[in-house]
Parts: structure tokens; sequence; C-alpha cells
């Protein structure tokens, strides 16, 4: 990583969003080590979640994923939060991406680049995450899409 | 962590269930470094699945809620037979909570909160997790929850 | 880990397939310290994905079984071109398992253990990873199964 994290955010000119605030008795993020595990996250806006439904039903598949890029920026606002910023993050491990789906859908690998694609990036090379995508029959509060991330710290 | 977890589930007046049996060629909890990954758990009594079917068709929201406490109880029987007590675990980690769903039930965070809620009384604030909560479309032997815990040791 | 894994397959009459080839901007696998995170696998074979459908609609439960075998050897293939070989892999420690189901299939279980038989044969003792299976509602590309995997190396 040449550029620091915040610098690059700056550059593509993305403010990082509120952290969020958990629903229910559970932490935003939880470190052991040099690792630390954000919570699912899904994106809301004035209290309520963004574009509720299935893909692509409700939502298009595009939209979707600049959902999941959206959910990963609140992963990086959680990790932000936590951490002081997002300097002391080494690499991105692990990005889990769960797409709501409706019958018939199966591009949930395109609906996920839109988080990948943002840790690339943020981070350069460092942002190149395992992954696993996988449809369900539904999330929390109709959100479309939820994605989990893992990161490695100083 | 001022009392000690087993303490604490005694005050609770909670008995740890007998450990899980595997339903397969895999372990109830796999260690590394300081890190132990329990598996899936889904609750059973008396040989089987205990209120089969989806939320909210057929377990109402309430009783899923008792069945993701009751499931993350077996998974600390779990962590408690693999590390001879529950006194070195130092926080639960992650916490994943699989809800299966029945078309238009969107509450699977409440449901999943039973579980945190249950760490939180048993190890205090080393207990708040992170968290991953989705719907799914089915579960082993039609359980209507499953729960993971990642937790660290001593 | 009497016998080494290579010498192990050469004996079972396993190849590993060619390491698989990501489907977005993610890593086939992700290291930290001395874990290893392989993205989520699903079956391909002449750039399509094996038996498309839900299990046990379009897919036979035993077929899909054989479809875990083959995704976790490439979750192997994947971590053989990362590290080199599978020599310095230590234990498996955690199998997720993701099966697409048909309304009324129950029994997940018996699909994963596929995976969890593989990694026995293997590695040993050391191949008895934690273990998560949950039924979706979709996968990429609709393959009926996906799996990922989690190692120790030294």
């Amino acid at each position: 990583m040449s550029t620091p994290p915040s610098e690059r955010l700056r550059e593509l000119g993305i403010e990082l969003p509120p952290p969020p605030s958990p629903k229910g008795a559970y932490a935003p993020v939880a470190r052991s080590g040099t690792l630390a595990w954000v919570s699912g996250q899904i994106v809301f806006e004035n209290g309520a979640v963004v574009r509720p439904g299935t893909v692509d039903h409700d939502v298009p598949a595009p939209v979707a994923s600049e959902l999941v890029r959206r959910a990963t920026l609140q992963a990086l606002s959680a990790l932000s939060a936590e951490l002081g910023g997002l300097e002391s993050i080494r690499r991105a491990v692990r990005l889990g991406v769960f797409v709501a789906v409706s019958e018939g859908f199966h591009r949930e690998h395109e609906v996920a680049n839109g988080g990948s694609e943002l840790l690339l990036a943020v981070f350069g090379e460092a942002g190149r995450a395992s992954r696993t995508t996988v449809g369900v029959a539904g999330l929390p509060l109709r959100a479309p899409v939820e994605v989990e991330l893992l990161v490695e710290t100083a």
C-alpha cells in the first residue's frame, strides 16, 4: 500500500458513512490478536433499509452491486471507529456476501463485485480478499444484500 | 470478566446441555492458536430436532429466539468439553446465526438476539461478539435455526 | 499426519484439479499469520458449472455430495497453488458448506459429508475440521453446492 487508505478515499471522492449501530446485543467489530471481524452490514439511510426486496425482482443487479459497495464502506467505517482510522489495516482477508435472491437469479458473484472492487480501490492489492458469495432466502428488514468483512491489522 | 462463566451460569440457573454429537465426519470444535471454532449447532432433544420448520410459519419468532439461545448454549457445552471448562475463554469473537425463514419473515435479527444476550449474560462485555445473521431456505433436519460460534481462548 | 497429503492423494488415486480462477476481483486464497482462507468453491468443468440446479429436485443428494467432495478438492488445489504444495498444511480448521436446496430437502448434512470425508482421507485426523452446513436459496451460476475452507499452515 503506497498510498494510505484515507488518502485513497479522498482521491476517490468517497466519504465514510457514519459507523453503523448494531441491531442487537452485539459488537460492530470484534478483535482477536491481529484479526478484526466486522459484523454483517446492511445499508441504512435515514433509519430505513435502502431498496428493500430481492434481487433482481425488486432490486436490479447493478443497484444491488452498488449496495454491496456501500455495505462494504459501512464495514470500513465500523473499522475506522474501532481502530481510530484505517491506517492500521494490513489487508482484507475475507469478504462474505449474502444476496437475497428472487427465483431464477444466479449472478450473485456479479453483485458481490461491488464490494471486492471497493476494497481493491481503497487498499490496492492488500484489498484482494478471499470471498464467499451465496444467495439467501431473506435478510433482516428485507435488506437485499448483507456483507461481512474480516481484516488483518498491524 | 469479574465472575467466572461457570459461576455466572449457576447464578443464572442455567445448566449446560450435553455436548453435541456431530452429524458427520467433522469435529464439534477445531482450534488454531488461541481461536476455537465451534461447528454449526442445531437444537436436539431426545434425538430429534426441536420445533422443526420455518420461522414464523411453523415456529414463532420468540420461540426461535429461545432456540438460538439453546443452540448457543450447546456451542458453549462443546467448548467446555473441548477446553475442560469455560474459564479459558477470553472473549466471544463471532456469532453466526442462520434462520430458516418463511416467506415474508424479515426479523432474523430479533431471532438472533437470543444468542447474543446469552453470551452477554455468561461472559459480560467479553461476550459481545461480532455477528452475522441471515435468512436461509432450509437447514439440516428441518431445524429452524443454526448457530456457529468463534471464541478466543487463553 | 504420518503420510504426507500429496502421497495420500496418490494412494487414493486422486489428482488435484487445476486451481480455480476467481469469478471477480478477489483472491483464491488469503493468508494471515498461519491461517489461510480459501474462497467459496463451485465445481466447474470445461468452463461450465457441473450439474446446475437444486438438491434434490435437479441433483440427487449423492451426486451433490460428490460435488462437495470435488469443490473441497478444488479448495485444496487453490491452497496447493498458493502454498507450493499441501505439505505445509497443519490442519483443516473450518469447512463451510452451502447447499442450494429444493423445497422439502433437509439432508444438507449428508451432502456436506462428501467434503468432510475427503479431508479425513487426505489429512487423517488433522482433516477433522469444524463444519457449518446450511441450505440456501441459490448460488452463483446455478451451482448446486459451494464450499469454503479455512486451514492452518506451518
